[in-house]
Parts: C-alpha cells; structure tokens; sequence
C-alpha cells in the first residue's frame, strides 16, 4: 500500500480505538466487563461499523461477535482474526479492542484493495477473556474451541452474587443469533494481534512480537501453619513461625525461579497473615504461586522440585503446609509454518521483529489445539497493561496492522 | 506455713482470680479492656475486697487502686506489689490478675500470721498496661513513675474514637480519688509476680522465674516500594518485586537473629501486599519489625547492621525503603540484691528455679529506673499467654505466692 492508504487505514484505526474506549463504566481508564451495559454498548456499536464495513454480521448465544467477508469457495475453512472486548477493572484501550479494530480494518482494506477473497475470513469480537467480573475466563473462545458448553454459568457468580447465566440472558443482540452454543468446526487458521503487555520489544527497540508460543500456568494457594506466639518470650529455636517458613519458600522460589532462566517466571502475588499483628508470632500464612513456562516438561520439573523442598522446610521447621492447585494450563504452541510466514513478512516490509513467547495468556490458546494458530505482538510502552496507563503509540499499532493485513491476505487470498 | 495454712491461701487466691474472670465483656476468655463497664465492676470488687482484707483502700485519678497495710514506721518508703487489672481482647484469667490477687493474699496472710509490719505494704492494681483499647501502653503504672502527666490523654484515641479523656471521665469510684496526677516518690521497692508468657519454666520444668531483666524493645514499620507488573510477561530479571524484596529482608532478618543467639528475639508479625493479586508483582510491601534484647548495645548495634543490610537489598533491587520506628524501650534490669533474696528464698523453699529475662514487658520496667524492683515468674502452660487457653495450675500459682509472700516478709518486717 502507498503512505497515503497506510495513514488512512491507521486513522481508521485510531478512530474506532478512541470510539470503543468510549464504552466505559465510570472511573479511570476503561472498565467494560462482561454483559454489563457498556460492554453491551461496545458489541452493538462494533455489530453496525462491521455492516458499515461491507461485513455480514453474525452473533452467538453468549454474545461473540462475528463478521464475515465471504469468499469464492465457501466449502474451504475460515480464516478468523480478532480478539476480545472486555476489559479488567480500569484497564486500557488496547488490550483485546486493538486486535479487533485493527482486524476489522484489515478486512475492509483488503476488500478495497484485493475484492473478493478466495477463504471466508472473518473478525470476530470475543464476548469475554479476562475474568474480571465472573471467576471464569476465556467464556467467548472457550465456546468456540468448545472448552465450555454454557453448562457453566448457572453456578458462576459475580460478586454481587448475579449468576452468568442470569447476566447472559439479560442482553439482547440487533442482529441475528446464530444457532448452537457458539462451538464452531469450520475455522481454518486463527490469528490474534495484541499488544505485548511486557517490556521486552520496547527494551530492545523492537517494531514486532512473532509469538513462538503461550505459556503454560500453574496457579497454586499454599498455606502454612505453624503456632501463633508471644513475640518477646518465645526464643528463636523454639518458633514455629508460619510466616518465617513462608519466607524461606518464596525466598527459595525466586532463587530457583532465576537459576532456571528465562522464559521461566514464578511470582507470589499474594500473601495474608494471621492474625497478623506486630508483637505475635504468625501462625498462619496463606500465599498465591504463579508459575509459567512455554515447556511443559519444565514447568513440571520445576514444581516438582519446589514442593520437594517446600516439605523439607516444613519438616524443618516444624509446620504444616498444603498446597492447593488452582489452575493449570498447557503450554499453547503456535503454529511454525505461520510463524515462519510472519518472519518473512517483516522481512518483507522491512520492519524489526523478534520471536518471542507470550507470557500472558490469550484467545490464541484455545485455538492453537484445533488450527494453525499465530499471534502478533506491538510493544506496550513501560511493559504497562491492565492500567489506564497503557499506551502503544500511532506509529507501533500501524505496523502490527500491517503484518497482520499481510498474513490475512496470503491466508485468504 | 504449715500445709493447712498454705492450702487456705491457695483457695483464697483462685477465689480471688475466678471472681476477677467474670469480670469481662462478651466472648472467649477474658476482655476488660480500660475504662469499660467490666472494667470498672472489676476495680470496684477490689475495692471491696481489700476493704475486708484490712487494707486502707485509696484511688488515684487515672483509676488505679491501691490497697494499704501501715507500718510502724510511716516515715519510711513503701514497698509496693501487685500487677495490672486489664487485659488483651479475648486474653486470661492470669496475666495481671494473677499478681493483683496473690499480692492481697501475701498482705492478709502476713499480717495475720506477723501482725503489723515495720514498713508500710501496699498492693497496687494498675488501671492498664496492654495497650488494648487505647495505642498507649503503661497508662496505670506511667502515672505512678511520672511517664505520663495525663495530658496525652486528649489526643490519644480508641478504636471508635473516643478520647481517653472522655472514657476516663466517665467512669468514678467507691472509695475516695487521691489529689494530683498519681505520681509517687513514697516507693522504696516494687515486686511483681506475673506468669511467664513464655515456655522456659516449662520446658525445663522450673518452678519460679527469677527474672534479671526486662528486654528493651525496638518496633519498627518497613515499607518497600517497587513496581507492580505482570506476573506472565515480567522476566525475572526485570522485576522490581516489592515482595520479594521484604522476603530477602525477612530471611536475613531471622538469619541474624539466630546468629546473634539468645536472648535476642527478632520478629515480623504483620505483613501487607499491595496490590495482593495472584497475577500481579506486589508494587508495595509493609511489614513490622518487633526485636528485643536485654542489652541496649547490642539491640542498637543488632539493627544498624540490619539496617545497612536492608539497603544494599534496596539498592540492589532497584526498590526504595522507608524505615519508620514506632517504639523504642530501653531494657529495665532488675534490683541485683533484691534478685539475689528472690534466689535465696527459693532454695530455702526447696524450690526449683533458673534466673531469666522477661521478653515480655511489664509495669515492673517502670519502676526500675526509679526504686529497687523484682520480678517473680511461674510457668505458662505450653507458654500461652493473651488467650482463653492461658493457664498456670493452683500448684504452680501457690508457688509464686509463697516466693511472693516471704520477700515481702524480708521487706518489710
């Protein structure tokens, strides 16, 4: 494309980001959480840009978005691109709304430049993947790749005690919805442009992220227990000290956690003592682990080796430990034949790239099981997401536009 | 005494302490906290019963309440026992009481079994020493010893907000209020008898506590800043974890603690995280420092090294730290010729006992600048103390109070 089609499709860009940051609950930054009102907004205003956009507009029952440029061979698999449109609590403008804006304007400019595509592809606006208002994520793609059936929501409640399925059969869609539960066995290829959330493209002046792969997750709660005490009587030798304990195992994590190197991370984020008061000796603590590798091999090792010598500290010191698993995920693989065609593409347009893993989770995942699966990172600036300080600059979310368009076109076309 | 004698007094006394443990608000335990309805009942059947133990009963204006046996020689300095009468929420029926109640037994018994003693006798029951409802410690006996004028008492605020002015001008005694602030300078010696609070004396089966000293104290709150982030796409060696960095800081703090060896204690009692999400670096920690020693040098020389340490951790880490002290008490050591009799008494009683240092503090480090001061400890079951399961048998209470009575016979007859 000449400079002056690349700064039109960027306007468009721009504007239908600043269009769907609009849709905001109240307070900082952009909060649309699922099946509220604004969030309800959101999807009814992308349902009119994609008939603006020539697209034909489909919905499923748990309120995805699609919209579809048909192509001559309607017997060969979709390609379908987007990302999703919630957002957590005060987030960004970018995160999920990015990769859907930029796939509706891929769409537009290839049927402007190229006509009719040969594969159907289609955007689509996923209803839900942070988990932020329900303790359950990934419900939009998760029915798509059939991670979930609906059966779901009649137990999964928001904090105001509202139950999915109640808040799910409260909107209703301008247009058509689809029959099913929104499963579907006709994708050929999935591809999701997001910012990176991290810090690594902007440390190394990087204009795109070729995702090698998602990380695998485990989330546990460990708990120890020990015997709370009189902080001044009780000598040294004679504690049983959950938090002193507790300290010696994030302590050993972290150190385990940096030996292993990269791509490995392992956090604790959260931590509560009881009873927690300065002149007595802890005797409970509970912390949160959260462990991510793209190998799933190591992740195992490295768990298996932690816990190891978590019970050595525990016999150690006297107290009790239990460890619950809170979530486990496999790494997701993307595909190395799109990956490679997304090297060449940079290449091609002479922009920096890097491959790299994602160590967040995305849509991505869900479909990198079921198709050829590839992903696009644009850096994010400080590595800052979730924050209403998030902040891709014009000319970085242009580029990712135009790999992806690229992609789009030797996919379909 | 001869064995009946001795029996009788050991009923009187745990009379005296059942009595006492009814006072109390609702819950597990006991709970008098200052200047409450329990509080006052508590107070006014002392009163009562000191009345009809032959004591000259006096109150000062803080509400502390004194029991008086006149010697035969008035011009001379008055020896001084007895404990606090407030407790912890949801405390026992021992800590405190338990000195108030014996020191009333040793005055009826040695006035009945000695008659009038050369140096007047007095048992004290302090309004409050634990700091429970008001963030001021020391409130009973920081009157008589001239640490508190009673103008911090209309700033100082309980958890509802109500001034300690006001709850003190509320409640008014049976028995006729001293003139001034109560402040004494008619003391000569104070002897208080108190359970341990720790689990020495049990655990090397020893009846009484002869204590040498009470620790000083140094409290302090610790706040790290770093950078809250994404647990997933952070790689380790980018992080500026708050909580990793106070988990370094823990872990040499027991490390130095166990180094530096009895009888310093170190601890971390409360611990908070912010933003305290499982998927997010912590951005800010706050934790408490509580470390003891019964040598001022080695508690100073104990924490600047800590200190120093903690900011190469800081630095290191990319962090910031702000150290705040909030409480900083010098070690109290007791009467070396007054320990020596306590010494001397046991053997002549046959009884076991080890020279100790109080972790804990108590109303007797008050006295201890001022006047000749002694402390006697009986065991602590499983070391429990500020808890319904506190608990010293009527065997090892009778102990304390024989030890009690014959240094108060070698005082003041």
């Amino acid at each position: 494309m000449n400079d002056s089609r690349v700064q039109a499709s960027t306007q468009k860009l721009l504007e239908l980001l600043e269009e769907l940051g609009a849709y905001t609950a109240s307070g900082p930054g952009v909060t649309r959480l699922l099946y509220t009102k604004e969030w309800r907004q959101a999807q009814i205003f992308l349902q009119q840009k994609m008939v603006g956009f020539g697209l034909k507009v489909t919905t499923d029952k748990v309120g995805n978005v699609y919209g579809r440029l048909c192509g001559r061979s309607p017997e060969e698999m979709v390609i379908l691109t987007g990302s999703h449109i919630d957002t957590v609590v005060n987030g960004g403008k970018y995160d999920g709304a990015y990769g859907i804006a930029a796939a509706m304007v891929a769409l537009q400019d290839l049927q402007m430049n190229y006509g009719q595509p040969k594969r159907t592809l289609e955007v689509v606006s996923f209803c839900e993947e942070e988990g932020s208002r329900f303790p359950i994520a990934y419900w939009g793609s998760g029915h798509v790749t059939e991670r979930y059936d609906g059966s779901e929501a009649a137990t999964c409640k928001d904090a105001d005690g509202i139950s999915l399925q109640a808040a799910m059969e409260e909107f209703s869609f301008l247009q058509g919805v689809t029959e099913g539960n929104g499963a579907r066995n006709d994708i050929g290829a999935f591809v999701e442009l997001h910012i990176e959330q991290g810090i690594i493209l902007e440390k190394t002046d990087t204009q795109i992220g070729v995702v090698q792969g998602i990380v695998g997750q485990r989330r546990y709660m460990v708990k120890v227990s020990g015997a709370a005490n009189h902080a001044g009587t009780t000598p040294m030798l004679m504690r049983q000290d959950a938090l002193a304990s507790a300290v010696e195992m994030l302590y050993v994590l972290e150190g385990a956690a940096k030996l292993a190197g990269e791509p490995l991370v392992a956090t604790s984020g959260k931590l509560e003592v009881h009873p927690n008061t300065p002149n007595v000796i802890p005797g409970e603590v509970l912390f949160t682990l959260d462990i991510r590798h793209i190998e799933e091999d190591d992740l195992e090792c490295f768990c298996a080796k932690l816990f190891s010598r978590y019970y050595e500290i525990t016999a150690e010191r006297g107290v009790t430990l239990e460890v619950t698993p809170v979530l486990h995920t496999l790494p997701a693989p993307m595909d190395t034949k799109l990956s490679t065609a997304l090297e060449n593409i940079c290449r091609q347009q002479g922009k920096t790239y890097r491959t790299m893993v994602s160590g967040a989770g995305h849509d991505a995942q869900l479909f990198a099981p079921r198709c050829p699966t590839a992903m696009i990172f644009v850096p994010s600036r400080s590595g800052i997401s979730h924050s209403p300080e998030e902040y891709t600059s014009p000319k970085q979310l242009a580029a990712g536009l135009e790999v992806l368009t690229a992609m789009l076109y030797e996919l379909a076309y």
